[in-house]
């Protein structure tokens, strides 16, 4: 490569210079007298004029999405798109492609059912629309570490492959680890709370494995996780109030790096207020009775159809796009949610919900050793593959809480696809594993 | 908790006013007339005195490691650690200890072995020193990501499970994935490749996976891997050069924000030349015959001696920590290293060795489909586990290379500590699954 490479979207900057550009082919268009290449790097597309006798055959040997050296004379041009292009190209292959790509990776939207387009991973995510899920999403990520680091959270690293299927029994996946049996880990649940003994604020970005075995719109085997806990709150709602500033600079951070990619995706990015509304379970389902056409009250927990009815009301009566529910009852939260001291059999847990959906789960969790044991007994649980966990908090743990993300279910609902599956680079489910 | 909660490093700027601090009782010590607690907070230490006669009966209830609020004067104190105390003041238990630390956590040094300290991790780690060494490592990442940040890479996020054990047979974990076989990835090799034809340029932080028999002082069977890859390169030099300004970032980034953490270990950074020194393998297998006690030469690889003595000459004649070995022989690199061009028989591979030891390995990597069939031939091996990872190759790929940097190994050297696990939050190995 010549040190001179100049990038797609500074090509205007360089009107009658001769410059070169590099990247994939995205498009050859061969007409009578003319072909015009498009030329994609990682910044955008650049217009390439193949014009005169003999000129086309340059480009003859490079099927789409060969990677293409450029160098010629910048131009103006009122037709091109950026207003420029290069003219009087020489080309040189970086990288020739040997067969077309599985689908045109050219056209503004994507012309391949999912399952072709996730076969051919590697060479759909080339795909502008895809590709945008993805930016995206490492923007969201990005905005959610800068938040927490600005709050004082030091980034952990834990254990993907655990001792005991503690947190769920259900559906997690099974290891041969040298020999004995072993897990991989759900969530970092334990270790992040742990860790709150060592630096009070935590946050971890990892992925977790779930063996759901049923293939929905919404589940992946495996899922990255945006994970916080922190120690010294009065309750929940400390909890709320951090998990709010996080979107709010998400939300920013994919406005400030990815804004071409959500505009390609015509996202339109939600206000985050700066109190999100929120109402108490019990109360949720007061509303929905009264409001929707049926009766929630005595269920344990929300139904789909629930959250989407109170994410309309949040809209209507708040104009918030976003909004907790809080006070969850026990049996609708894991057994290390800690409970309304003012409201037997509710808990401080809380769900958040965006555009329909359940995206966010946290709470205030126990923290004394005596408290889980009691926990663990009213549920008729033995304490014996917990003591691992437990151990700690005979070691002083202050009041703490938290609550993670799914990462790919955030970009599904901010981006608006119908899958998951959309914003994930290489999913995986009961049928998937490849590529 | 008050909402007024001063922090204890921030308590100077309080003297003669009344304050809750809250935190860990990290010592108490009971003397005749007065007895001394010191409350751990993320910020620091802070020292408060109950003195007087009923004073220490207030501090009875509570064990080491319990969690207290405290509120009280602060008073300026030319005995006390930081030159104030908190004075006559109130606790409040948030927490209690059930019981003592495994050991003392006050004490300068850790006073206990390792398997001790490991089996008790979530409380040992928060020993100041232990928890330095993760404080290092987080403020090592921070760096990482700022550095490609700031170059144009994108954060990507790749699958864990995978369909074939294809990078290296040897030391893989099994699992079973819906009654299918499956395996943990070994590293994102190839997911980042076929990355590199969607962003240009990646980086990825994540856990990988080494079914390791053997522990070593050096070797885990999870570990934090810093993954980057990147197209339009010239060759391995221009994958040099990002390396070592990641390198210079993440150092400068642990100055910053890590620097009580690396005083207290009497971590002394290195200086990261704009220039490291590189070394032809053959060359520096010469130098090692001509000045080593033993002669190298004709081995495919370097040994651990090898590496400190390279790292002892970059020193003494370049006054460099860091070295590089380039042009590796292709026996000793992974069949996806491109070869050198002009010296049959050693490649575009690289390693950087740091205070004796291989940090990094990285290299420029075939980026044409037929290279890799060739190189798969040469090896004797059947290109059909590959085929899912060779498919993206006929699609156009640029000159690439990339690099993976263990961040725990890098931690270790640069702490020097005599053991990775000392470094690593809770670590896994053949005899350690737990906590």
């Amino acid at each position: 490569m010549s040190p001179a490479r100049v990038m797609a979207a500074d090509l205007a900057a360089h009107v009658g210079r001769q410059v070169t550009i590099a990247g994939w082919l995205h498009r050859k268009r061969e007409l009578k007298s003319v072909t015009f290449l498009v030329i994609r790097d990682r910044t955008g597309l650049a217009q390439v004029v193949l014009a005169g006798p003999g000129e086309a055959a340059k480009a003859a040997g490079y099927p789409e999405e060969s990677v293409l050296a450029v160098t010629g004379l910048v131009t103006a041009s009122e037709q091109a798109p950026g207003g420029v292009e290069v003219t009087r190209p020489e080309l040189a292959g970086l990288g020739e492609a040997t067969e077309p790509p599985p689908f045109d990776l050219y056209r503004p939207a994507v012309g391949a059912a999912l399952p072709t387009v996730l076969d051919h991973a590697p060479t759909s995510l080339r795909h502008p629309v895809l590709r945008a899920g993805l930016e995206i999403s490492a923007a969201s990520v990005a905005g959610f570490r800068a938040a927490l680091g600005a709050r004082g959270f030091t980034e952990i690293h834990t254990p993907k492959i655990v001792e005991s299927a503690t947190e769920s029994g259900a559906s997690v996946f099974g290891i041969d680890y040298f020999g004995r049996p072993a897990y991989l880990a759900q969530s970092p649940q334990f270790y992040k709370q742990a860790m709150v003994g060592v630096f009070e604020r935590v946050f971890e970005v990892g992925p977790v494995f779930r063996a759901e075995p049923h293939d929905t719109a919404r589940h992946l085997a495996q899922y990255t996780s945006l994970d916080a806990e922190f120690g010294f709150i009065e309750d929940h709602r400390d909890v709320m109030a951090v998990l709010t500033g996080v979107f709010a600079q998400m939300v920013a951070t994919v406005a400030e790096r990815a804004r071409p990619a959500a505009e390609l995706l015509g996202v339109k990015l939600p206000d985050v207020p700066a109190q999100i509304p929120d109402v108490h379970f019990t109360r949720a389902q007061e509303l929905i009775a009264a409001g929707a056409g049926w009766d929630p009250r005595g269920e344990p927990d929300l139904s789909p159809a629930d959250e989407r009815w109170l994410c309309e009301w949040a809209l209507r009566e708040h104009g918030s796009e976003f909004v907790y529910v809080t006070g969850f009852p026990l049996a609708a939260k894991p057994f290390y949610t800690h409970p309304d001291p003012a409201r037997a059999g509710y808990t401080n847990g809380f769900d958040l919900l965006f555009r329909g959906l359940e995206l966010v789960t946290g709470g205030q969790r126990l923290h004394r050793y005596g408290d889980y044991l009691a926990a663990l007994a009213a549920l008729g649980l033995d304490p014996a593959p917990y003591a691992s966990y437990l151990r700690v908090f005979k070691h002083g743990m202050p009041p703490h809480g938290g609550f993670a993300i799914g990462l790919e279910r955030w970009t599904a609902r901010l981006t608006g696809v119908a899958n998951i599956r959309q914003v994930t680079a290489f999913p995986r489910d009961s049928h998937r594993l490849s590529p």
